[in-house]
């Protein structure tokens, strides 16, 4: 059976997330919430670069049209 | 439970927070308003760069279709 | 309680605004209309560099999709 | 009052404007139609460059996406 | 009265038409068809360079989307 | 009479087309589907740099939204 | 009869693909399902540079709206 991708999304409410955006960039945090335009809701924010936290955003909402895609992620 | 998007932006009004917009631009500003389209009214709004305010623009409406992401900010 | 985006636009009505565009680009005019798509009319517009006028446009009808922000501005 | 975008393209009509695209792209010539995109018939259209004359197309019509903005010109 | 976009273009069917696309590119060809997303067909198309022909390519369908402008062209 | 694009394409079914995404990119290969996004199917597909393969990569779905122009191609 | 571009995505389901995005990065992994966007649930995703892998991914959901093609992938 096919796996719908806002269900993956949903069953990765309040677990870690990457999530990348356009222009390569990398944010990691708890996912929180979500909307069908992909709009997200991430809390413990951080920006990555090269794997290593180089900024702390915390709580944040991000616009889904900058989404490049979002993994679950076992940290 | 899930956050939506709209209601941590709703949550946000009166207070302080941070929009990124494309081109890696930063504001920082008072949360007045906002629709569904993620435009947004900013009050005191400022933008910064490296941190730091360079330029004071004051009431600002801002087109959802360049926001990357608002995140509220305790300051 | 919320103001919402088109309200601020809808107040500016005959007052000066800034409105930037992609591209970084600066037009400051006289705000004579509006539609909800953001399109924009100005009058007596004129465009600027390092916040010096470059260029005097005049009326112009200026579309949606390339605004960034709109700011009144008390001049 | 409010004057709506698309009166003030709809009263230029049969008169020269000034229409500029994206990529800084100059166009003059006499509005001879529009539609509710901004999709625009101009005809004597005349590309310019430095605000000279660089090449002559004549009927033309121009695809509304590719709008920054229109400026009746009285010339 | 004002003419159409539209009707320009139906006005063009069976005639010799010049179509410039996003990124300065130059198609000329007997245009054959269209849709209202401006998606167009084209027969005997040839892709030009300072206007010399560079390429010649044949029947042709081109997604609307990258349509800056279209001109009729009496040749 | 006028052509509907979508005709042509669905008259290209089974036979070789020639397809060129944004970013200069061509593809060959036989036309297997579409629909009225010209989201598109190939088989055989191959990728062409200065009209030579360099790449083949077999059955392929083409997000339309990538699609500069599709042409039938007797070969 | 022409083969409609979600049935050869639906027809992948549990296969290897090959899904490149813009910017020329190149993801593989097992389709686990998709939705009318095109937005795409992928397993023990890798992404490849030159056809190497240099990066697992693991689980993930990619947007549509940055896919550039899907194939299908005997490997």
């Amino acid at each position: 059976m096919a796996e719908k991708p806002l269900d993956l999304i949903h069953g990765s409410l309040e677990k870690n997330v990457l999530v990348e955006l356009r222009g390569n960039r990398v944010f990691r945090g708890i996912l929180k919430g979500y909307d069908q335009h992909l709009n997200l809701v991430m809390a413990n924010t951080e920006e990555l670069a090269d794997d290593e936290v180089f900024r702390k955003i915390g709580y944040i909402v991000i616009r889904g049209a900058n989404v490049v895609y979002l993994a679950p992620r076992s940290l």
